[in-house]
């Protein structure tokens, strides 16, 4: 067979080959004239894409980096915060904050589980000088949703603020920030965005810019001070990446195009019928509050679940395995960005025909039934 | 005139259509197995253009993040360190060691010239403990070139470490890391190396790499430690922009064919004819020690100094003004990266109407004509 490179991992994504080819145009100088428009364009897009009305800053990093800015601009040595942590980018958050000398609760709740909104309540109510609470919008490593909006509801009318790691879950997960009112917003272009990695986005709440005005940690290139500073003049503390602001600029308006609602449903759509498609090939779920962004399977019995990734590989797809102790027990594929109708019944096919050859025994082509009589009996 | 547009500022610079078209080609993941060969490739072949045996890492971010890299990863809270300052840029890491809480001796000289190595002597003999010595290949907002070499001399058989700012100097001037001694070399994307921003890169001395491992200043992302340790499994701690990196390959590429000590006098003769050229013209240098990696120009009496970069602009072509105390009062070029003598011939044409129609007086023509003779009467 003819061998196309498929990627169904959870960021880097497939880009829009109009987004690419923006990337590619002639750079341009980020002090020149030429910049400014586009800059002020592409700022006020990204308030569209995180939902809300206040500034959304760009940093040319990862989406980690813009997470760092978010954690280190927010706080001081010291200060007490909370990391609630079921998964692999959980605990980074926590590592994170404990490196620039924060107080960190680090809680660590069951892989699979959101943490519960009940127990950031007693947290708070104990510890009313938290400065912030770490929460993932999707938990990647386990495929696991957030409640955000009800932890929010805990968070919203005190002084801690709620920062979201939103790097994968953007786009492809419901996230109101300023209705529900989150605080900051982390996020990288590589994933829902439909760009290759390399920028870094932070939303910065009013309650999360006077949190910013205090911060005494350690911090340059990441600093939200500095950042927002800069913003309000249309420009960037240090040199922008800026032909992925290019490609930034053709994404934006193909997301602002569809609509935020539509993007959001289009992403349930694709999970659901994913997991449909799983489980009607005798797989279950691994997380209990499964995402939009990606979907994590348990490893059927009786198959080696070592080999799924590399057996997948081999057939042009790339997904991602378990991580630390889900390795071999749990697979993970997601639908994030450009993807459609057509792009689940690729990967359901490609998994049913990797399951098989790995002795897993069900009924051939019951996975893209599932997922194709989903599709027909639900509008789009 | 049809207006093209034609960048001389020092970075972003003028990128190779090969390059661009590579950055643009379709995204893979990074825990592939398609990357590790091109990452693989893209780190030796840094050493090359480095000038090291040692390990060359690569951040998504732009020079200031790399620099923040090297100066966080090498000295503690209450460390001492110097910081040799004579423009923006040595400035900038000054500032920089003071958010990390370093002790850190801000010596300020003269705006033109290059850091006194005797002076780095006297000072190091008082300060025997001092952890690190910042200071620029060549400083960008002045136009001046140090002595690396002559420090390193200094440097190189004590405690202190050298931190090379070479973020707009990398492949423009002459840099032996190695053989000179130099411990951190910081670099950005977008300058000589022909890319696009976002991509920054440090290199690692033996000796720096001990103090690495003993460094408590707060960092994360930029942390050297956890860059090195996972550049010696091949990869990146986070998600590296793979475009850029598809880009890097076809640009070290085309440096390593010319060979990086073409590279040096390719910019040194195209430097030394602007130079040439602004002296026909009746312009004085600014910088008492130039680089060749941007040519920095007095703007002559009688004309309007803040004037120059808009009629430049007008004309389609970047080029920087002064900044600080120098704003209106110099001008700045660069033919840094992917430039040949007909660029320097281009530039020093658009200078020369620049300059007449703001009142100048100088024999037209007299620019390319000093260059053209300088060219005509050297070897490439």
């Amino acid at each position: 067979m003819l061998k196309k490179n498929y990627i169904y991992a959870p960021g880097p994504v497939t880009v829009p080959p109009q987004v690419l080819a923006a990337t590619a145009k002639p750079v341009i100088h980020h002090r020149a004239a030429d910049f400014d428009p586009l800059f002020r364009k592409v700022s006020e897009d990204l308030k569209v894409i995180f939902q809300t009305q206040h500034p959304v800053v760009t940093f040319a990093s990862s989406g980690t980096g813009a997470m760092e800015a978010a954690i280190v601009s927010t706080a001081s040595p010291g200060d007490h915060v909370i990391s609630m942590e079921s998964g692999k980018f959980g605990e980074r958050w926590g590592l994170m904050a404990q490196a620039f000398g924060f107080d960190v609760d680090r809680v660590q709740f069951e892989w699979g589980t959101g943490p519960d909104p009940n127990l950031v309540a007693d947290l708070l109510k104990k510890r009313p000088d938290t400065r912030a609470v770490y929460i993932e919008l999707c938990e990647t490593s386990t495929g696991t949703l957030s409640d955000v909006k009800a932890i929010a509801e805990v968070t919203r009318n005190t002084d801690t603020l709620l920062i979201v790691d939103a790097v994968s879950g953007l786009c492809a997960d419901e996230l109101r920030t300023d209705e529900w009112g989150v605080d900051l917003v982390g996020a990288g272009s590589q994933k829902g965005m439909m760009l290759p990695p390399g920028l870094g986005f932070v939303s910065v709440s009013p309650k999360a810019q006077e949190a910013v005005k205090k911060s005494k940690s350690a911090k340059f290139y990441f600093s939200l001070a500095k950042a927002l500073k800069s913003l309000a003049e249309n420009t960037t503390p240090f040199t922008p990446a800026v032909n992925l602001i290019f490609g930034l600029e053709v994404a934006l308006d193909m997301l602002k195009a569809e609509g935020m609602e539509n993007v959001w449903k289009r992403h349930a759509r694709l999970a659901e019928a994913s997991r449909r498609a799983m489980k009607a090939i005798g797989c279950t779920l691994f997380s209990q509050s499964p995402a939009n962004t990606i979907t994590a399977v348990n490893v059927p019995e009786g198959v080696d679940g070592s080999k799924i990734v590399k057996t997948l590989r081999e057939m042009g797809m790339t997904i991602a395995g378990g991580q630390d102790h889900l390795k071999g027990k749990i697979f993970r594929f997601a639908t994030l960005g450009y993807y459609n109708e057509f792009d689940v019944v690729t990967i359901v096919d490609a998994v049913e025909q990797c399951l098989a050859k790995l002795g897993h025994k069900f009924e051939r082509g019951a996975g893209i039934n599932a997922a194709r009589e989903y599709f027909s009996t639900t509008a789009e």
